[in-house]
C-alpha cells in the first residue's frame, strides 16, 4: 500500500484514473440479443435464458405460489430488518415529494409545474449466490411512492430456475407487480421493446455488470429511459487524526469487497492517520470470506497525503467520488466546499453500509465521477415535471407583442400569428 | 387533409406512428469526428467547420468586441421583448428553487438531501439564417439561477465567420462565459472531450438536427450527461365547438412551419370542429412565408374524430405530446387525466408561441413520446441531488442491527464488519 504525498494538479487525472470501460466491444453483442428479442420476444429470452444462466425456463414470470412460498424461507430476524429498513427507506423519500410550483409571471399569465409519475417502470436486480434484495428496496419504495402504476422486477435464475426467496419476499412486500426470472442483456432488451409475458417500459433502473450497464445505454437510443449509466463502486474517505483508524480500514474493505475493480481512495491531511488505516487493513482482510478480492482492490487503491483541507476537498471534488465518508476534525468544512459525490457520510459513526441497506438513503448512485452531473435515484427519479399555462385576455395584452416580435426575429411567422390573431379578437371585441 | 373516425385502439400506434430515427447510419460519422475532436482538438474543430460550415475560422471564439458590437444591430423593441421574456422565465425558474428536504427517520439517524449546481455546462444553439435566441433564455436562465459557474455556448457561424448579432446580444444579457462559432457534431465533440480553447463540459444542452441528437446521445458514453434525446417538434391540440377554429388551425401551423417532419394532430369530439379548422388552415397557409414546408407538415398530420372525452384523453395519453393545447368545454378534464405530455397550453387565449418565448416556462421539452418519462428542461436540470447522513451512537443502536443482518444475507461481510467495529466499541465505553 503506498502513499502518495501531495500530488501535483497536473498528475490527479492519472492518479485518480477511473478503469475504462468497453462499450464497444459490448455493443455489437447487445444490438445482437436486442434484434432477437425484437423479432422474436420471449422465444428469445428465453433462448438467451438458457445460453447464459444455463437453464430451461417452462415460465419467465414467478409463479404466486412461488412468491408466497418465500416468505416462509426467510429469517424472521431478516425479515424484521429488511421492513425496519423500508420503513426509514419510506420516510426518506416520502418527504421529497413537493407541491407543484404556481407563479404569475405576468397578470394573467399564470405559469405551473407538477409532477406525475413515469406509469411503467422496470427493476434490474442483479442474481448470483448473494442477491441484492436491498436494491429492491431502493427502487420500489420510491416508485410506489411517486405512484408508478406499473412496476415489474427482471432478475436472473439460479441453474435450476430458481430465485431466491429474500428476493421474491423482499418484491412482494413492496407491492412489486411482476417478478421475471431474467437477467442481463436479456433483460434490459425485453423491458425495452416488450415481449408476450414481459411489459416494455418507459424507463429501467437498477445496477448490473457491464453487459447490463451497456444494455440499459443502447435502451436509451430505443425511446427508453434510464437511471444513470453506472460503473464500478466508489468510495472515498477524508480522515484525520480525530478518526479512527480501525473504523476508516473497516470503510475502506466495505468498498473493496465488491469486486477487484472497486475503486478505493484515503485522502488525509495526517500522515500517521494513513500508516494507522493501512494496519488496520492488513489486520482486518486477513478474516473476510471475500479476502482474496479485497486484496487485489487494496493493491489497486490510492492512499494520498495532502497538505491542509483545503487542497484535499480540491483533489476530492475533482475525483466526484460516489461514496464520501468525511471523518474529520472539521466535517463542515468539507460538507461546505464537496460540490461533487453521491451520498456523503459524516462522522465516525456513519459508515457506508448504514446508508446501503438501513438509514434511509439511497443506495443507487452515479460512479465513475458521474456525481459531476448526476443525482442518485431519488423519488423524481420515478417523476416527470410538466408545465402548465393558462392565459387571460389581460395576459395576452402584456405578453402578446413580445412574442410577436420575437417569433419574427427568428423567422418563424405562423408562430407570430397564432398570437396576432388573439390580439386581434380582444382588440375587435 | 383525411380525418379518421374513431379509431380502434389496436390501430393506435400506427396511426400516431413517429418518423424513424436513424441512429446507426449517423453514429459511424460522430465516432469518426469525435475520435479527430479527442486526437487534435482545435485543428479538428476548424478543419470541420471549413467542411461543414463553409468557413476558414481565424478565432474560434467570439471576441469582446463583437459581442459587445452585437447590442447595437438590435432593436429596442426586440431587446424589450427579449428582456421581458428574460424576466418572466427568471420568475418562473426560480419559484422551482427546493430548500434541503431533512428527515430523522429514526433517533440519531439524520439524513438530507441537498441540491448542488452542475458546475460546468455547454449550451448548444442551432445557427441557420434564423437562429433560435430564444432558446438562449431558456437555458442559461436557469442555468444561472442554479449556480453553474461555468457557462459555455456553441453555434454555428455563417460563411463570414459570424454569428448573427441577436444570438450574441441574448448570449450576453443572460451573463454565458463564452461563445464558440462551433456547431454540428463537432461543437458536441468539442464540449464532450475538451479541447485547447473549448472547454470539456459536464452536460450538454440545447436542439439541434439529427447529426447534433446523434452526437448528443453518443456523448453521453463518454462522461457526459445531454438535457434529453431530441427528435422532431410535436402539437397536439383538443379542440372541440367551444373552441375558435382560426386560433387552433394557426397553431397547428405554428407547429407545422418547424419543418416538413413536424407532428401536428388535432383531436376533437366535434366533427364540424375539424371540418372548420381544416377550412382555416386552408386560408392561413397561404400567407405564410415557410408555406411550403407547412404544407407538406399538414400532409402529413391527422385529423382524428374521437367519441368521448375519456377515449380522446386515452389516445392522447397514448401519443405523449411535446405540446399540447386544450380548448374545450372542460379543460380541467384533460389537465387532471393526461399523465404524458411536455408542457401543456389551456384555453383559447394560450397559444403554443406563448410558452415558445414570453409566459415564462421552458420550451426544451421531450418529443417523440419521451413525454413519458423525461420532464422538460427545469431549475433541476442544472442541478444534482447529493444526498448526506450523519449517524450518533444512539443511532448506532437503532439501525446497527438491521445492518449487520442485510449485509450478512447478501454475503457482504466487510460491510458487516464496518458496522459491528462500531457497535462494540459503543458497547465498550
Amino acid at each position: 500500500m503506498k502513499t502518495i504525498h501531495n500530488p501535483k494538479k497536473e498528475h490527479w487525472s492519472e492518479l485518480l484514473r477511473r478503469p475504462t470501460r468497453t462499450f464497444k466491444d459490448i455493443e455489437t453483442t447487445v444490438d445482437d440479443i436486442f434484434k432477437n428479442i425484437q423479432q422474436s420476444g420471449d422465444d428469445a429470452v428465453l433462448k438467451y435464458t438458457s445460453m447464459f444462466d444455463g437453464v430451461d425456463l417452462e415460465n419467465i414470470e414467478a409463479s404466486k405460489s412461488e412468491i408466497e412460498n418465500a416468505e416462509s424461507q426467510v429469517s424472521d430476524e431478516l425479515k424484521s430488518a429488511i421492513k425496519l429498513a423500508k420503513s426509514n427507506i419510506h420516510k426518506f423519500h416520502e418527504a421529497q415529494k413537493t407541491e407543484p410550483v404556481k407563479v404569475e409571471t405576468q397578470p394573467g399569465v399564470t405559469c405551473w409545474q407538477a409532477k406525475k409519475p413515469i406509469q411503467k417502470v422496470g427493476l434490474y436486480i442483479p442474481g448470483g449466490t448473494a442477491p441484492l434484495f436491498s436494491t429492491i428496496l431502493m427502487l420500489a419504495v420510491p416508485a410506489k411512492i411517486a405512484g408508478c402504476s406499473e412496476i415489474v422486477l427482471c432478475t436472473p435464475p439460479n441453474k435450476e430456475g430458481k430465485i431466491n426467496p429474500v428476493t421474491l419476499y423482499t418484491a412482494q412486500l413492496c407491492g412489486i407487480d411482476k417478478v421475471f426470472k431474467v437477467g442481463g442483456i436479456q433483460a434490459i432488451g425485453a423491458m425495452t421493446f416488450g415481449t408476450e409475458t414481459i411489459p416494455k417500459v418507459y424507463k429501467i433502473f437498477g445496477p448490473g455488470n457491464q453487459y447490463v450497464t451497456v444494455a440499459k445505454q443502447v435502451a436509451t437510443t430505443f425511446d427508453v429511459a434510464i437511471d444513470m449509466p453506472a460503473g464500478p463502486s466508489e468510495l472515498l474517505v477524508v480522515a484525520d487524526e480525530t478518526a479512527n483508524p480501525e473504523f476508516v480500514a473497516s470503510d475502506l474493505l466495505s468498498q473493496a469487497e465488491h469486486g477487484v475493480d472497486s475503486q478505493v481512495v484515503l485522502v488525509s491531511t495526517d500522515e500517521q492517520t494513513i500508516v494507522d488505516v493501512q494496519k488496520a487493513i492488513t489486520k482486518q482482510i486477513e478474516v473476510l470470506p471475500r479476502m482474496e478480492m479485497a486484496i487485489k482492490a487494496i493493491e489497486n487503491s490510492k492512499f494520498v497525503l495532502m497538505k491542509d483541507d483545503a487542497s484535499a476537498s480540491e483533489l476530492i471534488d475533482f475525483y466526484g467520488p460516489e461514496h464520501f465518508i468525511i471523518s474529520t476534525k472539521d466535517d463542515d468544512f468539507y460538507v461546505e466546499n464537496i460540490n461533487n459525490a453521491g451520498s456523503v457520510f459524516i462522522g465516525k459513526y456513519t459508515p457506508e453500509s448504514a446508508g446501503d441497506y438501513a438509514s434511509g438513503t439511497n443506495h443507487t448512485l452515479p460512479t465513475n465521477g458521474y456525481a459531476k452531473q448526476y443525482s442518485g435515484v431519488n423519488l423524481d427519479s420515478f417523476n416527470k415535471a410538466i408545465t402548465y399555462q393558462k392565459i387571460t385576455e389581460e395576459g395576452i395584452t402584456r405578453i402578446g407583442e413580445a412574442v410577436e416580435l420575437m417569433a419574427e426575429a427568428e423567422g418563424l411567422q405562423a408562430h407570430k400569428n397564432a398570437m396576432t390573431l388573439r390580439i386581434n379578437e380582444i382588440k375587435n371585441k
